[in-house]
C-alpha cells in the first residue's frame, strides 16, 4: 500500500516538467502500461473505460445523424492501397507489411490498415448502383497501425484506437455538408462532453490528409500551450471514387460518380483530456466520460453504521451516477489523494457525525471546495456539483487558450509572441506553401488551421509581404 | 427494386443444399460482403448490428461477474509468442507475420495476434506483485487473425471479431471455478438470448487449446445436424505464468505462481444463429439480438391517415422495442418477403380497416401466425409474441438436436448412426487418443466433448473394447 502512496507523491509538478507530469499521470493513474511491442501501449481498465464512455456518446451522435456501423478487414492488399496516388504516397512509408501467412510467403503483401478509405471504396464499388443507394453513411470502430518513429501514450503510437466514418453522396454539395456536419459533431462533443474548447477551421494544402481535397480540423490548446489536433473531417471530391470505378445510375439515367467524405477521432483525445484539465494532483476528468463520477469515502468507517450507510448510498446513487465505494483499509487521507490523482469529479465523505445530522460532504476535484449537503436531495446536489465542475474546467481551459492566443499583425510581432510563450498565433498568410515552410523553419511553428472565424489583422502576408488571403492560426503541435 | 425481389427468390431451399442456402442468406440478407482481402469478409450494417447486440448483452454479463475491459496491442513479437512451447506450436503455423515497418525490415518480426495469452501474461508480470492484486479479471473485444486455408463467412475466416477473457487467480481452485463460471455465462447467453440449446463439456486432450490444461466447450447442433463449437473456456494451471515469470507474494509471505484462465466467443456465433433458426424464407433472428424486432408495414399506405398512424406507432413503440417502419414504395407482399428474409421477429400490419377498428395485425416470423390485437395493449401483445417466438425457436432447435442425438452402445451402432444421419453420437471411450483418431479416420467424426452430464451406455470403449472412462459426444463439425 505504501507503494501506492508513493505513486501519488511521485507526480512531477505540472509547471516543472509538463512532459514528465504527463507520463507520470498516465502511468500512476493506471491508464496505460507499456508493452513489449515497441510503440504500442496497453490500455488498462481505467484508461479503457474512459474510451468506452467516449465511444458510447460519440456513437450515439453518429447514429442520431443517420450513420451505421460496419466492420472492414484489418488488411489492405498492396494493389488496393496503390489505387489512389496521393493516398499511397502519404501512407506507404508508415505502414506495417504482412509478408507471410504461417510458413508461406504471400503472393501479394498486405498492410495493416493505417486508415480504410481504400477498403470502403472497394466495398462501395460493389454496393452502390443507383442514386437510391445514396447516401451511404458508414462508420467503424477499430484500431489502425502507423509505423511512427517516436511514440507517446495516447498522443502518438504505432497502434491506436479510433473511429473512421466513410460516406458517399450523390452530389458534391451534400458531401461538403456532411464534412462540415461531422466536424460540428466533433466540436460539440469536445465542448459539451469533454469540456475542451476547440478552434475549428480548414487545414492548409500542406497539412491536409493524403488524397483529400480539403481537410477540416478542430484544434485544442493544451495546458502548456501546445496544440493538439483533436478530430478531422475530409472532403474527397470524386477522386477516390473515380480511382475505384464507383458509379451509379443518376436521376436522369446517366452514369455518375459519387462524392466522398471521411472523418475520424482517436484515443489521442484522451491525451487532450489529460493535458487540458489535469493539475498537480493528477487527472481531472469531465463528468460525462469519467469512469467513476462519485467516489464514496467513509470517514471513521470502523464505527458502527458508517459502512452500512456508505453502502446504502452506493446503491441509492448507482442508478443515476457511476459510483464507487472505497471501503479499503487505507486512511481517508490516502484515499483522497488516490482518487484525486485518478480525477474522480466528486468525492462524497460520510462519517458518524454526518449520519447523525442527516448530511454528507461533497468535495469537488477541480477546486477542492467542500459543501455539506442534506441527504434529502443528494442526487440534485451531486448533479449541481458535477455541472459546476464541468462549467469551471471548460472556463479554465478557455481562459488558458485566450491568454495564449496572440494576434500578430506582422513578422516581428509573431516572432516576439513565439519567443515569449507557447500558444496560438494568428497571422495573415498569402496562401503560398513556401511561406508556410519558412515559418516552420524560422520559428518552428506549423499552421494549425485557417479558422472559420476570420479576422483581418492586416492585408499582407507576415512572411513575404504579398497580399494576404487568410488568417492562419499557427502553433507548436503535439 | 426488382433486383431486390430477386434476392428473396434466389434463396436455395434449405433442405436442397444447406451450404448454398447459408451463403445465399448471408449475402442476400446483407449480413456480409466479400472483400478483396482473401479470407476476410466485410460485416455490413445489418450483420454488424447483430454483433453489437451480442456484445452489449455479453459485456453486461462479463461486468456483472466482475470483469473489466482492457485493450492489448494487436502485435506479438516472435520471442513473446515462443515463450510457451505448446502454445507456439499450436499457433505459429497459422499466424500472419509483419516483417516490415514502412520501408525498413524489422529486427524482430511480429505476428498479428491469433489470441492474446502471451500479451496478457507479459502485462500481468508487470502488475501482479501481491495476493492483494488478485484476481485479475480482464477481457478484451477485438479482432484476431488466423491464416486459414478454407474460409466461410462467420464460420471460419482469416480475421474474426471476438472477445477474449484472460484471468489470473491466487489458487488453482479459484481458476477452475472461473473457467466453469464463464462457460456457464456462455451457456446461459446461448440458451436465454440466442435460443440455442448447447451441450456443455470438456474437450479431449486432442481437441483442447494449445497450451491449456483443460478446455471446456459448449457445442450447438445446426439445422443440418453438424456441430458448431460455440464458446470455449480454458484452464491453464500455472504453465504460462511460470513461462512468463509471473510471481506474487502470498498470504504467508512466500513467492507463489498464479493460476490462469481464458475464454472466448466470436462472430462464429452469428453463423450458429443463422444455421440453427433459419428456414426457406431466410433468417429467423432471436428477439434479444435482432437489429429490428418489429417492422411496421402499412397496408394501403396511400390512403389517408395510414402513414400517419404507422409513424405514430413507430414513435410509440420505439421506447420499448427496436422498431423499423417500411414506408417505401414497394408492395406489401414484397415487403413481407424482404423482412422475412432478414429474420425480423414480428411484422406489424396496419391498414385503414384496422385503424377504424382500433386494431392491428401481428405476424410471427417463425410460424407465420397472425393475430389481430387491440391497440390499447399493443406493447404487451408484442412482448407476448416475441416471447412466444423465442420459446418456439428454442424448442424447435432442441427437438432437432434430440432427434439427431443417438446413444451408440457399440461400434456397429455408432457406424450405423453415422451412416444414417448427421447429429450427435454418444459413445463410450477409453480415453486413448488413438481410439479417437481411429474414429476420425474410419467414420470421419470428431469428439465434440466429454459432456458434463454423463451416461453409462456400456463399460467398454466402442473402438478398442478396453474399459471405458467417459461417454464422449461425437459429431461432424463446422
Amino acid at each position: 500500500m505504501s507503494k501506492e502512496k508513493n505513486k501519488v507523491e511521485a507526480i512531477t509538478p505540472i509547471n516543472e516538467d509538463f512532459a514528465r507530469w504527463y507520463t507520470d499521470i498516465v502511468i500512476n493513474a493506471e491508464l496505460i502500461d507499456y508493452s513489449s511491442v515497441k510503440g504500442c501501449v496497453i490500455l488498462r481498465p481505467y484508461g479503457y473505460a474512459i474510451w468506452e464512455n467516449i465511444q458510447k456518446i460519440l456513437d450515439g451522435m453518429f447514429k442520431k445523424t443517420g450513420h451505421q456501423n460496419v466492420c472492414m478487414p484489418i488488411f489492405i492488399p498492396e494493389s488496393l492501397l496503390q489505387k489512389e496516388k496521393d493516398h499511397v504516397e502519404g501512407f506507404a512509408p508508415e505502414v506495417a507489411w504482412v509478408t507471410h501467412g504461417g510458413t508461406e510467403e504471400l503472393a501479394e503483401r498486405f498492410c495493416v490498415r493505417p486508415t480504410s478509405e481504400t477498403l470502403f471504396c472497394d466495398h462501395y464499388a460493389h454496393i452502390i448502383h443507383s442514386y437510391r443507394d445514396l447516401p451511404k453513411l458508414y462508420n467503424q470502430w477499430c484500431s489502425v497501425v502507423r509505423w511512427e518513429k517516436t511514440t507517446r501514450p495516447f498522443l502518438r503510437s504505432r497502434e491506436f484506437l479510433w473511429q473512421e466514418g466513410h460516406t458517399m453522396h450523390e452530389t458534391a454539395d451534400e458531401a461538403v455538408a456532411e464534412t462540415e456536419r461531422m466536424l460540428n459533431v466533433y466540436r460539440e462533443f469536445c465542448e459539451k462532453y469533454l469540456m475542451i474548447p476547440v478552434l475549428a477551421g480548414r487545414k492548409t494544402e500542406t497539412e491536409k490528409f493524403a488524397g483529400a481535397e480539403a481537410t477540416y480540423t478542430i484544434e485544442a490548446l493544451m495546458h502548456d500551450g501546445k496544440a493538439l489536433q483533436s478530430g478531422t473531417s475530409h472532403y474527397f471530391g470524386d477522386g477516390f471514387a473515380k480511382a475505384f470505378g464507383i458509379q451509379f445510375l443518376g436521376r436522369t439515367n446517366e452514369l455518375q460518380t459519387p462524392f466522398q467524405t471521411s472523418w475520424g477521432m482517436s484515443t489521442r483525445i484522451v491525451g487532450a483530456i489529460i493535458m487540458t484539465h489535469g493539475d498537480d494532483n493528477g487527472l481531472i476528468l469531465p463528468p460525462a466520460i469519467a469512469p467513476t463520477q462519485v467516489v464514496i469515502v467513509p470517514v471513521a468507517q470502523h464505527k458502527e453504521g458508517v459502512l452500512e450507510k456508505a453502502n446504502e448510498f452506493k446503491t441509492r446513487l448507482e442508478d443515476k451516477f457511476r459510483v464507487e465505494l472505497d471501503d479499503s483499509d487505507n486512511s481517508p487521507g490516502w484515499k483522497y489523494a488516490q482518487h484525486e490523482m485518478r480525477g474522480v469529479p466528486i468525492r462524497l465523505e460520510i462519517g458518524p457525525r454526518d449520519i447523525e445530522a442527516g448530511n454528507c460532504v461533497l468535495v469537488r476535484r477541480d477546486t477542492g471546495d467542500k459543501v455539506t449537503v442534506s441527504l434529502d436531495n443528494l442526487e440534485e446536489s451531486i448533479e449541481e456539483q458535477l455541472d459546476a465542475l464541468a462549467a469551471n474546467i471548460y472556463q479554465r481551459a478557455l481562459e488558458n487558450r485566450e491568454r495564449r492566443t496572440k494576434d500578430c499583425p506582422d513578422f516581428d510581432a509573431l516572432e516576439a509572441a513565439v519567443a515569449k510563450d507557447l500558444g496560438f498565433y494568428n497571422a495573415m498568410w498569402c496562401g503560398d506553401a513556401e511561406c508556410e515552410a519558412r515559418l516552420k523553419e524560422k520559428l518552428d511553428i506549423s499552421s494549425r488551421c485557417i479558422p472559420f472565424e476570420q479576422k483581418e489583422l492586416s492585408d499582407r502576408c507576415v512572411v513575404c509581404g504579398r497580399p494576404a488571403h487568410h488568417m492562419v492560426t499557427w502553433g507548436k503541435a503535439y
